[in-house]
């Protein structure tokens, strides 16, 4: 990232950014089209409903929090009114109440998951959710895996994903900056008939371009030329060691968080990206993730909305080591020591 | 940008996001609104549109290039149909045609105009235009200033521009990836009944993090570090300096252009940013480019769409110096001397 930009019309770039979009298919497990926007992983939700819907769909969106609401709310503001099945904060999609859901609304165009919600830290069960949706209905598996793909297992093709959209900035061990999206062939066959408004991040003028080697508008090519360096680490580590690399983070975060700290996990079905810890009710959570940040230099996520405060998100996902795990639980104990009891 | 990344949601990114800011008040000569978004120029063209604008409203664009057209382009995907004034490629708006649409044109919500088209290389005369707007309506006056600001001299409050937007990779001096509007009093009256969707672009949600320091969604973080250097580089320099070395850099570009090359130039009314140069019949302009970028490692623009490998554009503009230039037209020397007779 630091090299010098290349410009983003030369065959250079065009080699950069083919080597970029055929390792996001290998991370993602697809065969099928890989899109890139320069975007926050917002953009990439907001372009899997503007891309494949119309005015007057019927979709169900899951909502397990704070990520799943966003889903809702870029429906609202698309002028779409979703089902929106909602799980309590911590606990995930219940597959047979998805099954229900969609039992009793027939002619749902697609339906809206997280993999992996970082407000909570809870995993969902995509592959079994996506077999429920072919099985009841005709509708697209759409999945926000901004902060899941490259952590989680997620396997495109063979879960039969039909839109999979993510950021640069998690599992993908990149800055901030760039969106990706997966389009299946039935996808695009909805992308065809879409009415609702696009320009920025229209799917038909991305690919146009993409047959090109380039992108339609000048991308954030610094932030590409990180995601080429990324991609090679993670195409020579492979998705099978890159999952159980994250498995094994994981595992270790919380053995350590258990032993040291003994407080409450917040998730029921804990994903690899994260732990949520519940803080004791005496402990001012904002005020000590900000001294440990200050005094430590150890960035430790708080808890978002009504969880402000009220626990923290220990991430163990991407570029993160067990030795950078073990000094923020270290951090974290010094700290809570005298709040144990 | 090399710096390990700041967390957006911490104190030290929101005092950089800050300085950035208010920064860019500096730059844009306003007392206003800037809002900052992760996204190419276009992407910003885009929140212009669907911020200011509701079904139905009526519109002109002032078209003297590509650029011109992707504002139409815009308009038309969100389902507005613009009176579009257009101009020969290579001129600029004729203000007494601007007022000409105007009077025809009864009210128009919002006018929008390139400052500078990086297509052919004009510059349209934003304040006189701004004024002509003012006189003959209560139209909003819209500025794509993607590759103008900091270049071109642009005063947002004093020519009373409504919406100006920018790029980070143009006169900022920095990397793409970022998007800037400026939004005056009266188009935040515009934004607060605008009916168009958005979400990722919403303004309202923008500025409601702004009050808090922070983006909505994870911004571009390392471009954000980029931004806030290379400002600090224009905050010492001053305006009038800036605009005065890019007066002086387009002078010394065109004589030499003129001495060593003796070639046509494209623009009738040439901007600060660049020069475009037509190329004689016998040469092809794509290979030209291309051989200049391999054999010497300078990057020289094309022409666009029509006017491919029919012209060069040799950018002076933001991060350029003198020398550059003169490296430039040494090589373009080098290999047009058989070319000129």
């Amino acid at each position: 990232m630091s090299k010098p930009l290349i410009h983003h019309r030369t065959a250079e770039f065009g080699r950069m950014f083919t080597s970029v979009i055929e390792d996001m298919q290998f991370v993602y497990r697809t065969k099928g089209s890989v899109l890139m926007m320069t975007a926050s992983g917002t953009g990439g939700m907001e372009s899997a409903v503007v891309n494949l819907l119309s005015p007057g769909d019927l979709t169900i969106v899951c909502s397990t929090g704070a990520f799943g609401d966003r889903f809702v709310n870029i429906h609202k503001a698309f002028g779409l009114k979703p089902v929106v099945l909602s799980f309590e904060w911590g606990t995930a999609v219940e597959p047979e109440a998805l099954r229900k859901t969609l039992k009793e609304n027939k002619g749902v165009k697609a339906v809206f998951i997280q993999h992996t919600d970082t407000s909570t830290g809870v995993v969902n069960d995509i592959q079994t959710l996506s077999k429920i949706v072919h099985e009841e209905s005709d509708a697209l598996v759409v999945v926000d895996s901004v902060s899941g793909l490259a952590a989680e297992r997620l396997e495109t093709d063979a879960w039969g994903l039909d839109c999979v959209v993510t950021g640069s900035q998690k599992g993908l061990m990149n800055a901030p900056g760039l969106a990706f999206a997966s389009v299946s062939e039935r996808a695009w066959k909805a992308v065809e008939s879409s009415k609702l408004p696009k320009f920025n991040f229209d799917f038909k003028l991305i690919r146009k371009s993409l047959a090109d080697k380039e992108t339609p508008w000048t991308p954030a090519i610094s932030i590409v030329a990180g995601q080429a360096a990324a991609l090679k680490l993670l195409r020579a580590e492979g998705m099978e060691n890159c999952w159980k690399r994250h498995d094994e983070l994981a595992a270790h975060a919380r053995k350590l968080l258990k032993d040291k700290l003994g407080l409450p996990f917040y998730a029921k079905n804990p994903a690899n990206i994260l732990t949520g810890v519940k803080l004791p009710e005496s402990v001012d959570g904002t005020k000590l993730l900000a001294d440990i940040l200050k005094e430590e230099g150890i960035s430790i996520a708080g808890g978002q909305l009504h969880l402000k405060g009220k626990i923290f998100r220990l991430a163990h996902m991407g570029f993160i080591t067990k030795s950078d795990i073990e000094a923020g639980v270290a951090a974290l104990e010094k700290r809570l020591v005298g709040a144990k009891a």
